[in-house]
C-alpha cells in the first residue's frame, strides 16, 4: 500500500491544477479537502456543481492510489452524482470516499461529500475507474 | 424564448468564474465552448474529467435559459458522465446538449462532448436541473 | 412512521407483481429480499440485471414508506446501477438501502444488493424518488 | 455483422424468459419492442420502472450483438435510467437504442423508451456492457 506523503507526492506532481489536499488515506478509503473561495462559487452563495465533482474525482483516485499503489494512467470511465444540499459558501468541501469493487481492470468507489463540520452530505458520488495493465 | 446576447449577459454576471462560451441557442437545444490550456489538462495530454463535466453542466444551463428564460435560481440536481473517448489536448471542447423532457420543475436533458472538429463524442452527459417557482 | 405490517400490506395490495418481501424498514433505512428461481436467471448461472434493478427500486420505496407514511403516488425519477460482481444463482437476493435526503419533493437513497450470506455487494444502485404534494 | 434472425434465435434460447422481441437491427442500433399487461403494471396505471429498465436492458444488447455478433458472455456494467413522463398502460414500450462507444472491452450505448406511437420519450437510458475476450 502507498503512504499519505508518497500519494501526495504523486498528485502533486501530476495534477499540479487540483485544489485538493490529501487528508488521510485508508484501508479502501480516502479524505481530501478543498478550499472554497470565490473561484469555488456560483450565485446564490453556493459552491458550484463541478467542484464538488472534481473533489469526487480526486477522492475516488487517491482511494485507488492507497489500495494498488502509483497506477499513473488510470482514467475515469464513468461518474454520477446527486446534488442533496446546498454548500456552505464560507467552509471547506471534504470528500470521504470508499471503494466498494476492486477489479483487475474496474474500480467502482462511492464519495459523500460534506461542507466541513456538517454532518449531511451536500452530495454523494459514485465513479468508476479504469485501470491500465 | 431568450436569445443568444441575453444568455451570455445572463452567464458572464452570474459565472464569472466560467470559461465557456456560447456559440449557439435553439430549439431546446444549444452549443458551447471552452477552450483548453494548461489548466484544463491532466496527465497522458488529455482534458481532465472535471472540465468535461463544467462544460455540459454549463451546456446544460445555457439551453434551459433558451426554453423558459432568465431562470436565476435553476440548481442541477444529477448529473451523469461517461468518458468514451481521450480528448485532444490541442483542441476546444464542444458541448452540444438537447433538452429531453422540461417539466414544471424538473428538466432533463443530455450532453454530447466533443473535441472540435471530432465527429465521436469523447464524452456522454445527462443531467437534470430543478427550476424554482 | 409506519410499521413493518402496514408496509407489507400496502405493498402486496399496490404492487401484486412483486416477488420482494420486506425484511426490516428501520430509522431511514429498509431490508428486502427476493427469492431467486429459473425466472431471475440468465445465461452462465447468474441473476438477470433487471431483477437487481427491481429489488432496489423496492427497498427505496419500503424505506420511503417507513419515513413518509404510505405515499401512494410517489414515483422513481432516476437510478444509476452500477453491477460489480456475479450473483449467485442460488442464493436469495438481499436489498440494503439507506435514504440520503429526505426532501420535500425529492429523496435520494442507496441500496447494496447481495446474495444472502455474502458481504460483498453484487451492485450499488443509487435512486431519486419523487413524492407528490 | 449478425442478422435479425440469428439475433432473435440467440435471444430466444439464452434469455427465455424475456417478453421483448426484436423490431430491427441496424448500424450500430436495434429497436425492441415489450408488451404491456398487467404483469408490466404498477399503480396509478402505468409501466413499472424495472420493466422499462428490462426493455432498455435488452435493446442495449441487442445492438451490441448486431455490431459484434453472438457475445454470449457479455455483461451490464452500469446503467443509468431517467423516468421523464408517464407510459400508457395501454400501448407497447418501444426501446431505441443507439451505441456511442464500441471498445475493446466497454460498449457504451443510449436507449430512448417510448409508449407506442408516442414521440415523446417516456424515459432515457445510458449503459455500459463489458465485452469478454
Amino acid at each position: 500500500m502507498a503512504t499519505k506523503e508518497e500519494i501526495e507526492n504523486f498528485m502533486i506532481t501530476d495534477f499540479p491544477q487540483a485544489k485538493c489536499i490529501v487528508e488521510s488515506v485508508g484501508e479502501q478509503s480516502a479524505t481530501v479537502r478543498h478550499a472554497i473561495g470565490f473561484d469555488e462559487l456560483r450565485p446564490g452563495g453556493t459552491v458550484s456543481g463541478p467542484v464538488l465533482m472534481a473533489v469526487a474525482d480526486y477522492a475516488l483516485y487517491v482511494a485507488i492510489l492507497g489500495e494498488l499503489g502509483m497506477v499513473s494512467h488510470a482514467v475515469t470511465t464513468s461518474l454520477t452524482i446527486n446534488f442533496m444540499r446546498k454548500p456552505s459558501p464560507a467552509k471547506d468541501i471534504i470528500g470521504k470516499c470508499t471503494l466498494l469493487k476492486i477489479g483487475k481492470s474496474l474500480v467502482v468507489g462511492e464519495v459523500s461529500l460534506y461542507s466541513e463540520d456538517d454532518t449531511n452530505a451536500v452530495a454523494h458520488v459514485v465513479g468508476t475507474y479504469s485501470i491500465p495493465k
